[in-house]
């Protein structure tokens, strides 16, 4: 099954720069492991804003959700949620 | 470039069902004309809701505009448009 | 997998009462035959609204799809989607 | 009665790993005893969200109250209250 | 329990000016209807608006639905529901 | 004249208990003084929610402010101010 | 007692040029009429929208819902209303 | 002074393909009319929307109004409209 | 030209009460001193809130952001500007 | 490629003054360099508002994220990103 996840920074004004610094390096490293896990399909980064469209490929929506709340800045997002499915419109066979 | 396109459809309550159902028809064959084309490169349905989420790659705004705005229900649309780009974290080389 | 949906639904002011009390009739014919197939887990009405918040336990996003969008009054509803998944806190060891 | 409550994190920024950790075993413990007193029916996690789903069965809305008022999370959480019956179209003959 | 309802009034564009001098003359003798059994305990018009505050003492939240759906205009209003209890500061023993 | 006044606290993440606990406190006893006088009719908690429902009768928009901005947690509150008068449909002759 | 009334005209889409010059015709003998009787203050127009900014000085809120109210295109418009008082900071003795 | 100003048009569904070409033709006379003056600076499509952005430069809030209200959709379209000033860190001497 | 502006303050919550005496000393100062100078026409408090309308005539865009902006509390408000004009259907000659 | 960008700055209630000074004076160096470039056309400030309405002309998406990622108060805006392209009605040639 397939997610449209949209996440939005709200980075912590009273974090040093090092704290900064230090959990976006995580955040890379975080969501690098589970692009190479296969699941995590796209990365965008949406123009001009601190925000991410991703497309995720998961087993089950806990698989989902242990994905998400796995990124450093997990708490510190808003997240959208969208699941989608085939559009009777489309001429792909699959969805990804 | 890339964008993602978010459509909602408000079908109009006073049209008569011959009149949807041909505008729903033409949408189809439309849509279907700009994935042939390499252009609309993924249409997906949002589950449970009258809304798509789309990725389209092209040429120029000019050319995102002149395809969205050619699709029969495009006056009785929703419409969220957002310009995508690569992202610092993204294993992928390219956005698609 | 398990979603909530809420549906408020948003009645044609054009259509004679005619009309309306047949859709009526309709939805509720359709809701019955899912609740009957057991996908359809609760349906409840929101105090004081004409809006329900359901429970559904599907096999995919395409079947919740093919569940709400065969209403009769799909059209014509503003509808809120979410995927639920097991809680940390639970207790209970399944979903429902 | 009975009341859907959607209940959305806000983690403060500004407090320590400690002080964090401390406060989500305690919420844990707090809507732990809640669930086994039978009042608190269903808690579900929304897929990607640092959100919850949750479904009480109460004597009164003072009761509802008391029990989302004690947890911990309580004055951190943007909460939203749902009071729902009985549908028309639900072939359930309860609510739960 | 008691329940604090907001209802904003939508006059359909479409219907005659007899049409709707009629649901407004039901409307009123419905509402006063559920004034006279003591459940509709205040209905207060919003200063400057086509809406109205109303707070009402009922049994259960399907006695709630009962009288909010039985007004002529329920299709045309946007409703808010809150579900009222007694404050901790509040000085009067009960609720009205 | 009578206001319907909804508020609704955002506690400080940065404060010491001891200051929250100080301000709750002095927060009850304003309240309670002005319902003393009179003039504070209905002060209702919202069932599951940091935040009331309040009904006032004053002289003047200029003694809802007074009594409103009194409060200690005044600037800490998103407040909603309604200002009401007697329904056309009200069997009652007063507002209160 | 002064209060600001913002209203933004929503025109019907279904009525005849003749209809519509009609009530616009009306409207403005009927905001003249309480403008001339001194009550209604300031009427100013929205730079590029079909709305207008009101202030309005009244015995009651009772006389400001009969005023508005008695807007032929009450029924079609979104109305905000404030009620004001005096700034702490206004050098100004009165309101107006 | 210039006036940034965002148009969005939620075209009748109950109108005849006639009479909307129609409309359009006399939209697009008015607003060339108006470019032609020198007054309106910029008219940009929103890429995939049936909205613009547009800049204009006008003597009064009294000019920018009469322009924007000329146009044949003004009724039906959602307007914002932005004042704008000389930037602190602007380069450029003049606003235009 | 003339402006309605509305300001909501957000008071810092990690801010030391001297220091919020003080900024709010110099707001008090600094908004006085437009309104002697006969720009700031009207300075009013939105009863029950901590916000204010207020009415300006001034030269240009430019002027009324420096007296906006000059504001000591100017970066922690919510701020909406409107700009308005002579409305065709007001009696009074000028604006103001 | 032409972009609108509107962007609030909202300041941290939490930095010392100079922190705040050195951070604008950087700010206003980064988009003087942008601007010097050719690609920053228009940056406007919002009449009484912390916020400006900017026009760039870029390469490609990506490159629209660099130079608005590149402010230092980037962390602490809400932005809103707007493709545009040419409007059929437009009589300039170009879009800028």
């Amino acid at each position: 099954m397939v997610y449209v996840v949209e996440m939005e920074v709200h980075l912590p004004e009273t974090w040093s720069e090092k704290k900064i610094a230090d959990i976006i390096a995580r955040e890379k490293e975080c969501s690098q492991k589970w692009q190479s896990s296969g699941k995590w399909k796209y990365l965008w980064r949406v123009a001009g804003k601190f925000s991410n469209i991703s497309v995720l490929e998961v087993e089950s929506p806990d698989e989902l959700h242990q994905i998400i709340s796995s990124l450093p800045l997990f708490p510190y997002m808003t997240i959208n949620v969208t699941s989608i499915c085939k559009h009777p419109n489309a001429l792909r066979e699959t969805i990804l």
